[in-house]
């Protein structure tokens, strides 16, 4: 059994991995830690049916493995608290994403105290760096519109075939995306009956997206990437728009992303065909952000417009689940080298 | 293993069904019968990672039990037909649920033809009827309002300290209530900022709680329900309204339902206290419904009135869990021998 | 021109009057007050097209009437000052709704310091304070549920044909309810998918309707009354129920409420009736919530359970309506002598 | 007083034409069509307090102008009968929005049989025809998307220092867009925590887009469109990417923006700076959808990444206000000499 630390257990993200390593087969909790709740239950409803005690940080001790949902700039150092026991890391957070320093203090607009961990840090999507992780002593997490944009544009961008300046990014994502900290555009009233776009030209996510497609492409990639908060709970739909630099149809594309992801359990191409009754309301050839709520999958579906000389890719996680902590359990399996999927089996639901 | 079949697949209690059989450790499917549809995440977007394939309902075969997600009057004619091949059924309709012959066929409007069966069949609520449905050919599993209701009201009915014909309940459902019919009251621009109060004098679950509750009191229980749709997807909250006889307090009641409900996997009594800054929204005392969607929990909560002599009775759980097809599995491993617990131990989620 | 000062613009109450006074005919603002905000269209994007400027409260000046929306124990001293300039008052909140000054101090937790004031002054539901408005110096605007339950049960109690003691009362509410303060139940993924009863046997506004409901009746009328919100941002719904003494059909009980608001511009009685395919859908025969958000009328409706012997009434009105800001506008109407329609003409929207 | 004939009333755009002419002080009912309903709050709960009679499609007679709500391809017909008896018209549908013919059978897939009155028609946004409307017998009113990306794009386009060839919207609207008849993507289990893609390269309003915006440009302008449902009742976010050709700021968008539409009533430049206490949240400065949502405007705002060079540029608007019945309305006020506001003065809602 893997022996699991959660620290920053009362937060949703911390919340969604505590959940996961309940359920999970082949681990089990350490501990969790919250600096001032004592009831997990009055932190997260759903948790009422275990004894878990939540215990004061500074009381965390050696593990096999910590998720650490601490907020930005307190979590460099506490994996280097945890390295230090003995513990290796999956930071759910920002610190360690990053691969140019001085692109992370100016978005992040503070200091790096722990450079040294961010440099062997991996990043952790693993349909890109699944060896790495293997062997990693801090996983850094990938943020939620970053994994949706990356795993939705890394086929297309590695054949080359778009025109690499011109790709967009429109991401709408759920309020469980803002956390459990209320503020005003998570005020329901506020929110009810909106959709809100916010940091729409320099969104830190975009800095993810771009280091990992520029990887891939073996060069510069910038994401023009906007936010907008709609009113669903869990779920990000990223709607990336993309210009072909020769003919190229919707069938040649579902051929090269069913490639791309074939050995992938949780990336799945979505490529159904409207039904002889769709009539002019051809839904279904494009992914539902619901089928994939609660789950690790990401499903990635696209079409052409071949009258105007366009790609649009569709991709739907969820931002506490591929997006988030599940993706982190999914990490944990690969650098304890178990069988990914365990403890990540589940389906989404139908209704959600 | 148990071999499972759905016979009715594509509706939403179907579907969940279907979703529980897969994901559970001891039963396999069988079969999945459906009218007219092939494509099984067509109807249900959350199933694309599987291999059911939908076969038409003429050419079922013998398997261990089925359920059945069929019309009102269609599932009486199929639970013979099952029952001939050797097939134990789980009615998720309602074609079995009471006892009395003229008033089924009076609230729902037609005859019955296969009332032999009905007069064999178990009612599903395990928490009463566990030793029978542990034998029953034919389990007719429970409304959603009336599981709620029952599971609610029947430590206090039984203890007959209330005035039992002034017995009320206000119960909120979730759309997913209404099923995949499309209906004007579930289109979403009439539904998403309202409440829909529907058939609020002889809703047909009344009945069920009667007849129940009726045999818990040993007499007649008058249920005053009225039910209301509110613009949630999944889970009911029921509101019960009692008044005591005599002097009772919060407490002493708790002490009552947890009594009843000790050795209990999958209801529960929640019995938290507000917390040191909870100051005037005393939230948490009370349950809350999205903690249970997605799993086979009932929460049950209350309070008195000492000022004005009056207990409130809280009831919450799925609509499709345990007051759906979860509960359905619920009475599957009780038919089979199995810890009830197995493939049913998923915590909700939070957020959800 | 009525000269409308506004003390607390910045919340929910305070904007809804400010725009129910920008677009009112014969009213015009003389002033608006924030403690901290400048900018108008920050606290209320919907208010872009006003050039109204916030002022400190310090520096209010003479008016013919205020609307107070201040914090509980606040209003009572804006309300000597503005007496004292020569304005006549308004109050949003709940400092002048109850005639007994001990329940009122122990309600709300505070020694009142300006009884006088209450004393003189007038609960604001116009149908049965009309004559009293008129000349009133201080209203006291009623609370939402408080008027809900008012209007729909006063006709019942009044003909005193019902079990006074066992009157119950659930209220659903939007969370607007809440107020543009932020907290946990209305933290959008928390409520999303969510209902959340709170205060469930003592709510404050229980006294409110207990007074007026006393009073229609001539006697004790105690009001078990349990709140619950629900996602939707306006509105309310109040499931009444009620005991009748003898046989009663709802044919009777839609006459008596007929009569009982006949000449009334903004409580209307809803009888309308299923129609040819209705089917057992039958939702049309009750008010829906949203047909009235953002407007200032009340639909009450009811129905008959002869075989159990029960009525049970709906009435919805929005909270900021009929239930808060609107019905402010009606008592200013008539407190000035104009047309209590006046400025409060709007339909609802369909959809909402 | 205009007499104003509203074909086929029972639809929530009819409806809405219908609430606006009842409320307005110049124009007043001639007549409301349905073909089966003749109970006006059975199909418009809002509109119980007005005593509108729904007569039959052949019992219309003169007056002076009528909004036609009908499904594509009737409305060309039932627009010549109304010429016939002397009714200008304004198409609140698809019939006569497009010049070109062929595009409109291949987009509309059926023959056209009244090109003639498509060739006279107006298209109508105000902003851009103002002159033409004045004198209109056929007025197009614009589709919702439509008249959101156009006044979104107008100034951008005007001025020609953007990549035409790269324009791309991302449209979201709430589900009032899908009309009353329901659809599987309108039932609320399927929607309410959904976000759903659809006709994501080829959708009809594209080509209202191109040819309005390229009338503006004077050129061809691709406009490379995907919509999006969310689960909202009323609204369009549009977020339109473009790429300029040369440096430009934020501010100088702003200017040019104000002075595109300085005189303009119902469409205005979102101009607001984040405040002291934004934090990181920078959420004001973009505008919000539910701040329109019931009215008569569009809000436009924008930024500028001047890192990677690119604009983006959000409209917002209520697709039954300016991008339906209230632009229809506007356009009354045009062609019938009025102030184009009257009738329209409403602000939105907060909350909504």
């Amino acid at each position: 059994m893997i022996r699991v630390g959660i620290y920053g257990g009362t937060g949703y993200m911390g919340g969604e991995a505590l959940r996961l390593v309940l359920e999970h087969p082949e681990a089990e909790v350490a501990w969790v830690t919250s600096r001032g709740e004592r009831d997990l239950s009055r932190a997260h409803p759903n948790l009422f049916d275990c004894d878990v005690e939540l215990i004061d940080p500074e009381d965390i001790t050696p593990c096999d493995v910590a998720f650490v949902a601490a907020p930005t700039g307190v979590a460099m150092d506490v994996a280097g608290r945890l390295l230090d026991i003995g513990c290796r890391v999956i930071d759910l957070g920002a610190d360690f994403r990053l691969r140019d320093r001085s692109v992370w203090e100016r978005v992040y607009g503070r200091a790096h105290r722990r450079w040294d961990l961010a440099e062997g840090a991996v990043y952790g999507i693993p349909e890109l760096h699944r060896e790495a992780i293997a062997t990693a002593r801090v996983v850094a997490n990938p943020g939620c519109f970053s994994s949706a944009a990356i795993l939705g544009l890394a086929p297309l961008v590695a054949r080359g075939a778009v025109d690499l300046a011109r790709v967009s990014v429109v991401g709408m994502s759920g309020t469980a995306g803002m956390g459990a900290e209320q503020a005003r555009p998570s005020h329901h009233p506020e929110i009810a009956n909106n959709l809100v776009a916010y940091n729409v030209v320099d969104h830190r996510h975009s800095y993810e997206m771009e280091q990992e497609l520029g990887a891939v492409a073996g060069g510069d990639v910038p994401v023009h990437f906007t936010p907008v908060y709609a009113p669903i709970s869990r779920g990000i739909l990223n709607v990336c728009n993309a210009f072909p630099t020769g003919p190229v149809s919707r069938e040649e594309l579902l051929d090269l992303y069913r490639g791309y992801y074939g050995g992938e359990a949780f990336v799945r191409v979505h490529d159904a065909e409207p039904g002889p009754d769709d009539g002019a309301w051809q839904y279904r050839p494009y992914p539902w952000v619901n089928a994939v709520s609660g789950t690790n999958y990401c499903l990635v579906g696209l079409d052409v417009d071949t009258r105007r000389n366009r790609i649009v890719v569709f991709s739907v996680l969820d931002s506490m689940g591929k997006g988030g902590a599940h993706v982190g359990v999914q990490n944990m399996n690969i650098m304890f080298g178990l069988d990914e999927r365990t403890g990540l089996r589940r389906a989404g639901m139908h209704p959600y």
